[in-house]
């Protein structure tokens, strides 16, 4: 019995975060009741509060995971570069899979909502920055150095050369996406287009064969 | 008379305009009243609806302004490029004088503020888009394609040049500035940092001595 409890409550766990993120996308932090949360959900108020001690946690459940949820695409897609034997190829994969999964309309609302909500709560705000930008980068730099050390890219500072990458692909989607809605989303084609034309740019910038340093400083 | 009226009424404006950017960047656009910025321009709250139909006009304003501010700066910067006999010193002069323009406190804070409320008044979130972002954008496009008429450039599609810039140059410092509110701000040193390796970057990819465009495109 304390098994098949285990799994009700996990359920429960899963479908109360579901209706959360349903209402504090379509009504705003504001907005949102733990009761419209229960209603949606289909359980009391109190099993809302048995799963979530306030609004303010379930929020911050919500938004740390899908920090994680990108962190651990990027690393999957990302290690398939470390043994590339076309690097323009697979790391156009990387790009076209990576911008596909940012533009996924539920996180571009949830990254709203954050942003909208970062001066009241400071600390979701730099845990999203912390967990989800800075980790992606750090995790594409660890990548790149592996290339580097292949000598298919070149620069002084991995973080940098990721930062160039993540700018260059995600710089417009992103920003369009939250100042007007992305509505309607944009195609997959023209995110293609985007992420094959970053990694053009970003390889011209530091890939190639081998070249002196005082090139890349010039 | 009459030019003595007009002086005090455009002072007057401007006084509004002043202290309600200062109290919607404090308080937050639903917690700013037309009451507050009366008080905090010293005037009547009657002076304040003779000039501004009501808040959200109010507001309106003050995101415009802003947009046109940015618009005439990197027109103004941009500009210097057209004769440029020392291309990587006067880009690096506008990627620094860019992103020092952009992450002004203010600007920021306004920034956050079309965001957090691009739900409630999607026109001008899109307006933002349209006359902040795009039209920067197409502006710096128009100046790189006449260097890529001088050979100094060379790119297929000169929009997609200006965002890469742009992406390289504001990706980190803006976001970080949006999640984790910019405190403390960043220096000018490492913000010039950041043009520099830009400059770098972009260089590498799109500027030096005329060459196939098939390198370009691998």
């Amino acid at each position: 019995m304390k098994i098949d409890d285990d799994k009700r409550s996990g359920r429960k766990h899963r479908a109360i975060l579901q209706a959360a993120t349903a209402t504090f996308v379509n009504k705003g932090y504001d907005g949102t009741s733990m009761e419209d949360i229960a209603t949606k959900a289909g359980v009391s108020k109190q099993t809302v509060y048995k799963h979530f001690a306030d609004k303010k946690q379930l929020f911050a459940e919500i938004v740390l995971a899908t920090t994680s949820h990108v962190d651990q695409v990027v690393d999957l897609v990302a290690k398939s570069l470390n043994d590339t034997q076309n690097l323009n190829e697979d790391l156009a994969a990387l790009a076209r899979r990576f911008v596909t999964e940012l533009m996924d309309v539920e996180l571009l609302q949830i990254r709203r909502l954050v942003l909208a909500n970062a001066d009241r709560m400071p600390e979701l705000g730099r845990k999203w920055y912390a967990n989800g930008f800075e980790r992606v980068l750090a995790g594409l730099a660890t990548h790149f150095q592996k290339l580097a050390e292949r000598d298919l890219l070149h620069f002084e500072d991995p973080l940098l050369a990721a930062n160039h990458f993540v700018g260059m692909l995600l710089w417009i989607p992103v920003n369009e996406a939250m100042f007007t809605g992305n509505i309607p989303p944009r195609s997959k084609a023209s995110l293609d287009h985007l992420a094959n034309a970053a990694v053009r740019a970003f390889l011209a910038a530091y890939g190639g064969p081998s070249r002196p340093s005082a090139k890349a400083r010039r």
